[in-house]
Order: C-alpha cells, then sequence, then structure tokens
C-alpha cells in the first residue's frame, strides 16, 4: 500500500471500460489548462515570493479544508485563520492538527485533491499522521523554497495557458498590468467583473461603493444614469485588462427588466437609505438584468452563481469575516426567475450567460432544458461542493441525455488553492474519460465520438463558451 | 467502427450482467408495442400517403431534435419550421444542416434514436455528415417511396398492437372511425381527450372553446352545469371511439373541490372576463377534480403530465407557435396539491391516475409513496427530457423500492415521431432488462422473478393500468 | 435457484470489487448492533411471551408491508389491521392474501427484508405463494413457539447490544426499569423523548396532554414556564431511564427563538384554543428551539426526522388511526428554516443534532455542507422510504465527498419490526462495504482507510453521535 495515487484512479471498475478511459484520459492529459473562473490571488504571481509553508499554502486559505475540521470542533484560530478579536496559532501548530485530522478527508474532494499535492508535488510517501506531522512541515518547507515551487515555475510546469481571477470593479487591476507587462512571465493572467456588493443595496457598505464608482466615473453617486455609465466604464476597464468575463453570485438568479424610471426611483431611495427589502430585492434583480445588456454590448460572458446563503454562522463570520466555510446552498430556481432576461437576450448572437448551480435538481430540470434550447445559455461546471469524482458523473448523466457536450462551459476550477489547480483539472478529465468510456461500453457512441469529444470538453469547448 | 448499434446497447459493462440483461431483453423484444399515450397524427394511417422526405419526417416536427440546433444559434426557419412571418428552407437544405451538426446529438437521447433510425430502418453506414448529406437524403427519400416504408406498413412491422393519440375534445375524431371502420387496416389507434385549453380560464381563447362546447351541447355558455355535461358528453364521445385515457397538461398538478355554486360563480366571471389570476387558478384546480370525478364515473383513465413551463421563449412562440422546443419543466409538488382528490378518489376500485413528471426528484420522495399506497396512483413513466438511458435507470432506482414493479404505467412514449416509437420502446425494454440484470446480479431478485417481471412491464402493466 | 439470499448480495457485481467488499463486510458482519432508534414496543421483551403468528409478527403491524398490498386494492382489514368500526381478518387469512401478493414485493426493500428472514430465520426454502401459505403459516408459528423464537433469545441472537424506543414524554417507562431491574435480561433498552405532540398546538388533544404535563408537575396549564419546567422535568425523568436522545418528528425543521413573553402570549392563546394557524406554527418553532436549549442543558441528542406529511388519507386515518401506511414524504428545508438554531447552538460544545431526511435532494444540496461545517450537526442515515439498497449507496455518494464518514449518525433502523433489525443492520454494513469497495477500487481511499472506516462506522460512530 503506498500512498502515491492510483495512475487508474477515477476510472470505472470494469476492466474493459477502465482500460478505455485510460486510453481517453491519456490523450488530454498534457493538454493546457484553461482556468476562465477562479479565486487565486494574482499578487502572487507578481511577486513570485516562494511559499511560506505548508499549513499557510495548503490549509489556511482552503474553506474546502478548515471547514471539516471546524466540524470535529476545531476553532478556525488553531487552523491559522485570524480571527478580529485574538491569534492564530502558528503553521506547524496547524499542521500538527490537520495531520493528527487526516482522517476526516477518507472520500472527501479535498482528501483527494490533498493526497495528489502531498504525493505527487511533495513527493509525500505516506499519510499525514501526529507521527510525521514535523518531518512533513519541515519537507514540504524545503520544497517550498525551491525555486521550482515559485508561483511561476509551478504556473509553467502546471501548463497553466490561461488563469482568470475574480475582482472587485474598482481594482485598480496593477497586477495583471504587471503580469502582462512583464516579458519574463509570459502566461495570460486575467481579471474577471465581480460587482455583486455594487448590485445589491441590501450588501453592507453599498452606499460607499456606489460613491466610489461615482467618483471615479465623475457623476453624482444619486445619479442612476451616472451609476450605470460607471458599471459600463468599469467594465470596459476590466476589458481593456484582459476580462473575458463577468461573474454574479446572487441570491437567486433573478432577473427583472424595470423602466428607467422605476429603476432610477428605487436607486434613489437605496442611497436614501429608505428602499425596503423587497425593492432591494427588485433592484438587484433589475440590475442582474442590466448586466446582462451590458454583456450584450461589450461581450464580457456572463457568469452566474447562485444559490448560495452565505455566512450561515453568524459568531464565526463576526470574528473571522466571509468565506471562512460557512456558505451553505439552498434550492435554486432558474426557469421563472430567468425568463424576462432570457426573453430580451437569449438568442441574441454572441452573448453567452453561463448557470452554474449548487443544487444538483436543476441541471435536468432546468439548466439542460434551458441550455439545449437557448443559444445564449451554457452549464456550467460541477461546481463547489458539486465538484468531486460521483457528483462530476451525476452531472454528466443529468444533462447529456438532454444537452449533449456542446453547451457545457469546461471545467472550471473555481479555487483559491494554487496547487489544486492541476489536480482538479486532471479529476475533471478523468471523469469525462470515465463517462465517455462508459458510453462507449454501453453503446451509445462509438470510439471516434468519445475521442473527439474528450478533445473538445478540454479544449475547444472552454475556448468558444469564454471567448478566448 | 460501423454505424449499425451495438446489439448489446444499453446493456450493463459488466460481462455477466449484460449477459443476463441480453437474455431478459430477447424475451421481450418482438413483444407488441402497446402504446396507450402518444402525439402521432391519425391522419397518417388515414391517408397512408408515402412520408415526403428525411427532413420533414425526421427533423422539422421533432422539437427534441430542433431545440439542440436551435441551441447551436441555426433558426428553426433552417430546420424546416415555418414561421408566420417568413420561409422554412426546403428539406434538402435542412437535412444538409442537420448533418453538419450531427455531432451535437452525441449522448443525447435523440442522437441514440436517429442513429436506430438511420442504421436499422434505413441501412445508414456510416454518421450523417456534410459529405454525405446530399446522398444519404437521396437514398432515405428512396426508401421512403417504397410501399414497406408507407405508415401502415410501419405500422404492421413494428408489431404495434395499440396507438393512441392526442386529441382536442371538440375534435371530430373522424381518422379514428375511418381506421376503425377499415377492414383493410386491422390496427388499433384510439384517441385520447385533452382538456387542457378547455379547462383554464387563462388559456387563449378560452371563452370561443366554451362557446363551441357549449353550442355541440345545446346549452348557454355562461351555464355551468351545462359546461359540466358539455365535458361529460364530449368525453362520451371520445369513449365512443375507442378512447381509453383522458390528459391533463397543468402547470401544476393542483386539485380543488368546489361547491357547484362557488364553481358557477368563478365559471361565470371568467365567461364575462372579470376573473383574477388566482381566482382562475383555482377554477382551473376544481376542474382536475371533476375531470377525476367524471373519470371515476365513464372509466377514462386520468393521466397529469404537469410541472412544465410552456413556450419559454416568448419570441420564437410568437413567430412559430407552440411546441417549438421551448416548453421547461419546473419543481413539481403533488403531495398537498392532489391531496383533496385523493382523498375523494385515491381508493375508489377502477379509477386509475397515472402521474407523470419531469422533475426527477418526486420519484423517490413523493410519486413511489403516493402510488405504493393509493390504488388508484400508478407512476408514469419516464417523461420527455427523462426519458432517455441513464434518466430511465434513475427513475427504476428510484420508484422500484419503495413501490415495486406493479405501481408503474409500463412505457409511453410519447412521441410524435413515428419512426422513432419502435426505438424507443426498445430502448425501454432494455434498460428494465439492465435494470432487472443488475438486481439479479446483486441478489435482490432472483432470476425467475426477472423473467416473470420484464414481461409483466412489457406486456401485462400497460393494459392493466389502461384497462386494454 | 433456491430461496436462500445471495451471500454476495448487494455487494458490486464487478468481481474483484465484489470480492473487496465481501471481506469488508466480514470484519463487520459480527459486530454488536447498536440501535439507536426505532418503535419496537418494550413490553415484547418484559412479558417475553412467543410471538402469536407470522401474520401478527411480519404483516399487520409493518406499514411498510401493508401499504403495498393497500395499493393493490386490499384493504388493511384483510390484513389483519383493526378498523374502529369493523372487523380485521385472521392472521391465517392475512397470511395467505400476503403470500398471494408476495410478487408486488419484488424489488422493494420490504421484499429484501422479508425473504431474509423467511429463508434465514425461519428456514423457509421457497418463495411464499398460495400453495404453500398454509403451511408456511403453521411451520413459522411452530417455530414461534420454540424457546429460541422468545424476544429475549431473539435479542440475544441477533446481538443487541443497544435498542432504543420511542415514547411519549408521559411514558412510566415502567417497562425499561423492569427490564434494567432484572438481572436475568442483560440488555439494553432504552427510551427515547418524542414530544412532538406537547409542542404542536394544532396537535389533536394538545391541550389535554399540557394539562397531564403540568398536573404531573404541579403547576397551573395555562403557565409557561411551569410548561417549560416540566417538559425538562420529564427529560430529566427518561434519563434516569437511560434515554440518550430526544426525537422530533416536525413537519419541517423549522426552529425560531421568541423572547419568554411572546413565547408565553402564544401559549395562554393555544391554551385559550384562539391561536391561529400561523401563530401555533411559529409556537412550534419556538418549541423546536427551546428543545435544542434544553438538549444543551441536559446532554440529550436532539434528533430530526422532518419532511413528512403524516396521515394523508383522510379515510383510512379515520377507520384505522396513525401508522397506518400513508404518511408521505414532501421537500424540506433546512438551510433558512434551522439557522436560528444553529447561529445560537451551532457550535456549542457536546450538543448533537441529527438531520433525517425523507427528501433526498437535501443530501447534497443542505445537510451534508451543514454537517460538514458545524460541529453540532450530523448526518441521518437513509430514512424510511430511502432505507434500501440503491438509496442508501445514493446516500453515502451524496454525502461524503463533502462531509467525509465521521458527520454521519450511524445506521439507525427506525423499524417497529422487531424481526428486521439484524437484517435492516447488516444491509446497512453490506452497502457501506460495496461503497467502500466502490472507493478502493476507484483509487479514491486504499485498503486500509476502507477497513478502518466500516468499523468505525458501524461501532465507533454511532456511540459517539449517540453519546454511547
Amino acid at each position: 500500500m503506498t500512498f502515491a495515487p492510483d495512475r487508474d484512479r477515477l476510472f470505472p471498475v470494469d476492466p474493459a471500460t477502465r482500460s478505455r478511459a485510460r486510453d481517453l484520459h491519456a490523450s488530454v492529459a498534457d493538454l493546457p489548462i484553461i482556468s476562465p473562473h477562479g479565486h487565486v490571488d494574482p499578487r502572487i504571481l507578481v511577486e513570485d515570493r516562494a511559499f511560506d509553508n505548508a499549513a499557510d499554502l495548503l490549509i489556511r486559505d482552503d474553506h474546502y479544508v478548515t471547514r471539516l475540521m471546524h466540524s470535529a470542533g476545531i476553532g478556525l484560530e488553531r487552523l491559522g485563520v485570524s480571527p478580529h478579536d485574538g491569534m492564530a496559532a502558528r503553521p506547524r501548530e496547524v499542521w500538527r492538527t490537520f495531520s493528527e485530522n487526516w482522517d476526516l478527508y477518507t472520500g472527501t474532494a479535498s482528501g483527494y485533491w490533498l493526497r495528489s499535492i502531498l504525493a505527487e508535488q511533495f513527493g509525500l510517501s505516506e499519510h499525514p499522521s501526529s507521527a510525521n506531522a514535523d518531518a512533513v512541515f519541515d519537507e514540504i518547507g524545503a520544497r517550498l523554497a525551491e525555486p521550482s515551487f515559485r508561483p511561476r515555475a509551478l504556473f509553467r510546469t502546471y501548463g497553466i495557458e490561461l488563469l482568470a481571477t475574480t475582482d472587485d470593479p474598482m481594482d485598480d487591476l496593477a497586477p495583471h498590468a504587471m503580469l502582462a507587462a512583464d516579458p519574463a512571465f509570459g502566461g495570460r493572467v486575467v481579471p474577471t467583473f465581480r460587482p455583486d456588493a455594487y448590485l445589491a443595496p441590501t450588501s453592507p457598505g453599498w452606499a460607499q461603493r456606489v460613491s466610489r464608482l461615482s467618483e471615479w466615473n465623475g457623476t453624482r453617486d444619486t445619479d442612476y444614469a451616472g451609476y450605470l455609465s460607471a458599471l459600463e466604464g468599469r467594465r470596459a476597464y476590466f476589458i481593456q485588462h484582459g476580462a473575458v468575463s463577468a461573474d454574479h453570485g446572487v441570491a437567486q438568479p433573478r432577473a427583472i427588466e424595470l423602466d428607467a424610471s422605476d429603476a432610477a426611483r428605487l436607486f434613489e431611495k437605496a442611497h436614501a437609505g429608505t428602499i425596503t427589502t423587497d425593492e432591494a430585492s427588485v433592484f438587484s434583480a433589475h440590475m442582474l438584468f442590466e448586466m446582462a445588456r451590458m454583456s450584450t454590448r461589450d461581450g464580457l460572458v456572463m457568469t452566474v452563481h447562485p444559490g448560495v446563503f452565505r455566512n450561515h454562522d453568524h459568531e464565526t463570520f463576526t470574528r473571522f469575516g466571509p468565506d471562512s466555510g460557512h456558505d451553505i446552498p439552498v434550492a435554486t430556481e432558474y426557469v421563472n426567475a430567468l425568463r424576462p432576461l432570457l426573453n430580451r437576450f437569449g438568442n441574441t448572437p454572441d452573448f453567452h450567460l453561463v448557470l452554474f448551480s449548487v443544487d444538483e435538481t436543476t441541471y435536468s430540470r432546468e439548466i439542460a432544458p434551458l441550455a439545449g434550447y437557448y443559444p445564449a445559455v451554457f452549464i456550467g461546471a460541477p461546481w463547489w461542493f458539486l465538484d468531486a469524482p460521483d457528483a462530476g458523473l451525476r452531472f454528466r448523466a443529468a444533462v447529456t441525455e438532454t444537452a449533449g457536450f456542446s453547451r457545457g462551459s469546461g471545467f472550471i476550477d473555481d479555487t483559491r488553492a494554487f496547487m489544486s489547480i492541476p489536480v482538479r483539472h486532471d479529476m475533471s478529465r478523468r471523469l469525462d474519460a470515465a463517462f465517455l468510456a462508459r458510453l462507449v461500453g454501453e453503446g451509445r457512441i462509438d470510439q471516434p465520438q468519445a475521442e473527439r469529444t474528450i478533445v473538445d470538453l478540454v479544449d475547444a469547448q472552454p475556448r468558444r463558451v469564454f471567448k478566448l
């Protein structure tokens, strides 16, 4: 029993199907990584400093990982996350805690990714444990100090052709500009326009954000038309810096078209602080509609990541802030909620709307049927809690029979864990190989179709959907 | 690599299970086709003319097929569908467009059906492509001119014992009468009473339809009692013409019992155009209840196909009318919504209520538990977007453990694509063989149980449920 | 073809995976049964009388079994269930009816359990049938008269270490006390506090129940504080009698914290019969919150079994009372509904909240994400309609990738069918072996992880979650 991952991992157990999957995977295993949506901080590539240590790199900032230890009663401060009211544990202690709790990850997606990283990237030969925690921490530390483990070196080693980050609309995008201007780098790192906090009057700090927008735009911050033009201006700024998409993390994917005077009236009420919750929700839905309209004009691909109850645990949110592991999916509805938007823009040439979901029930019921009709709609790859082996195969089985392979977004890693990028893309390629191998085995497609399809899924499809 | 479908298609990849599935399938492969619900136009069998060409027959009228090309940006007029405001492409061009886009169907249910039709019925030896489009179009055209490809010849070749159509309540059913009276035909083609547009005051043209009903019945069109008696009369007319079921395509499966005076009051408001949307919804729900009551008296099996947002794309609906490929499923609720109906008629002897769904979540949660208790309730076979290999196996796995095999409707092809009828029934038989073979392999049933069950599913069950 | 169950039943069909599953199962097949939630009547163990006959034991009281015959049009009185207005069939007749209808159970979970019981516990060698009904009835009767088939003997044979019953808060728990005091017994049989009928003002007889509570407590029955203290007192009484958990069968898992004065006001309105339906729902939700608060103090594990429409068929309910087979699942929502409770107690040390579901959609979307973050939350094992082979594997696949194995409740049989206890636990162990064997085969975990995990699932996990 070795710690190195099985070379046939994620392939079906039936020997003939496994062999077919292995060959399909081999045909795409070395294709470049296209990562059109994710949360890596671009400054790590600008600065290109060595990562500090195993805990900061692999544990602290990955809420997929910290949340499961939290469920075991381990406070986030013990995992290196700094609370507003205290101190975080030191990295070596964090690694010890993680190593002691390694069994928690058995069978999980995070466990799969971590094992690949530890074994394949760091060359570890045994499972993390109390016994080896210090030694492994030191060993990883030593590797991280090597030039080949610098961010840019890894970027090249991983074969990343494109990496998209996710950014605040008022971000100056200086890191992106520096990377683009740096002949020594050569990679493509593009920003993504993520305006949620500027569109929802209920978002904390909305008014201040709108003021900053207006100030940048030279318009009054109570002027709805100025607000729209500022958003358009910032989108243009992002496009100048390479952006290909705008991302929308709305609670529900609801779009409403208000006429300009009604929208302006709600905008003013929002600014005056007199808007009701219902009105604020209508205004946000209207702004989702406006974002679609802008996308039809400026060409940014519109991605929607809805259906998450953000910051569910008030206590942890107060102490540790957002993205600390307690965002929880909720039931999501697309068909009625998006109809105004789709009736207006669903057939607009070159408008691309990628619908993600953390509610699996919507795959066969709503998203595949919508994407199998509207030229604008694409099916977002399995996202977040669903970005995992069994969930990934359920996704393919749920959408393919209705919408085929041409309506998918291509894989999206959506990660802030830099070292997991190649592992996640490889996982996706393995699952596609497994799925296609089964279809061939069941006589539903033939081998040449499978061979063409897997290359399309990895290569042509994301380029087409994200206009790369 | 040949274009002919794998003879073991849809069977599990495990060799022993596959062998068992093959034998189970063989035992039912040649049984007659019972098709108690579908959308074939009966006039094709009355006229028995040769089909015009491949495009009109296989593409234009099959919205499962056109919708996916529409998603690729191909307007429906290019697929032969005539818009109100323009011209449709000629059949040969349609076939070229389809052939160029054949890859869209890889892995889809439509792709599976089309391949079977092209290879097994027309003897094609290669995938459709730009290169072979014209030749294939001509080849199919030549075959269609042969006597063995006339509708009646195919009806016999397919082994169709019963074919149900779907009809407007005021339809004169002349084609059905002609077929029944024609000793040269010999097949059984029966109408299905589909009264949705007469029951929902929000349906466009409702008042005129009610007027026609009343006129036929010799009663005033504002007379609720007359309206009910007219509906009963038309049901009787359908029964005289062989109908075995009444079908209900409601938005949600909601039933309410109003007392007659309240119902009459809403009926009058509907007629006067003063009914509110909520009241109209209550009236429609009341009429679903009344349809159940009528079924308990006249014996028509009540089938319900709920949970579809019809004509989602306003633009396409305006140009091309209904059934043009943009009906989209929505979440559906049965347990609360149908309780009034089930409390009144759920135990009524000989009342049969078949619940279909395009919301898979309801299979294990609602429909199987209801059908596993109420003698009236049967589980509709996987419908529409769910009538596909993986979805079909998910369906069986979702309902069988709760409700066994005796509570299913038997397979229903629900198709307007005449040549797909034998392929769809064969697909269903293959999936049942695959499912049963797995249960045997897993020691959950034994071989004789599997052998009895598959014959029941194909033969006895639809006869029993649809009172044939 | 023999009637004896396949020794490899429920294991995957792939030979290598099957072999691995067989070994994993063997490692836990003989571990003691821990049954922390169920509905066995403890008096059968106190009295230790021979069971009367096959029909009373296996058919009449098992609504999983009676419901499916009911769906075939067989009235419950013919299955031995006594209506308020008539007579039930005699046991021998019931057994004949069941035997004639044995095919109904093909492929069902009940069919699987019954076959195991009949073949393995009673040694039957053929399927029940009309032909053998009388002989089998007599044969089982003869076995039941043997000392080894007395309840206590079976309890020992089954290897039951702990059996929890489900009890009314005002139950005197005399059977539990007698069993605990009986040195001849030696087993551990503990009560479970199930207060639903005391917490929901809409529950029939609520006021009388509250009066009995208050009387026992020596407080006024209109005194909200006294009501709370009485509930606390009864919980303490249960704990004295060995209880480890309190169970909550709420319609929806909704928790609200009212301040004491608002709660008292609603309590008084409920008592006066002037509470509205909405207010009653708010009060019930508040009481779920209060139950959590009490659990944080007295340590009872809080289990929630929500999302069931109880007594759906009014006619059967009127004639036969509750638990007669027509409770039907409905869509269930946890994330918003439980947030007040989780924000208050989700991180409270030693508070355990086990969330069950009959709505499968919640496994990956809500319950696994909640349990993978909140230390208090555990994932209830597949329940009721979902306690079946395919559903059990879907459950594991839905929750494991997010939450691993450490957040599950351990298996819970939830049964009132005493003889099905070992079969159900064995089924669960086989499914876990099958699931783990697949993960090993797919290279997602290694063999030692699988070996540790299956022992944890059967042994350590239920002890930890239920504080045994």
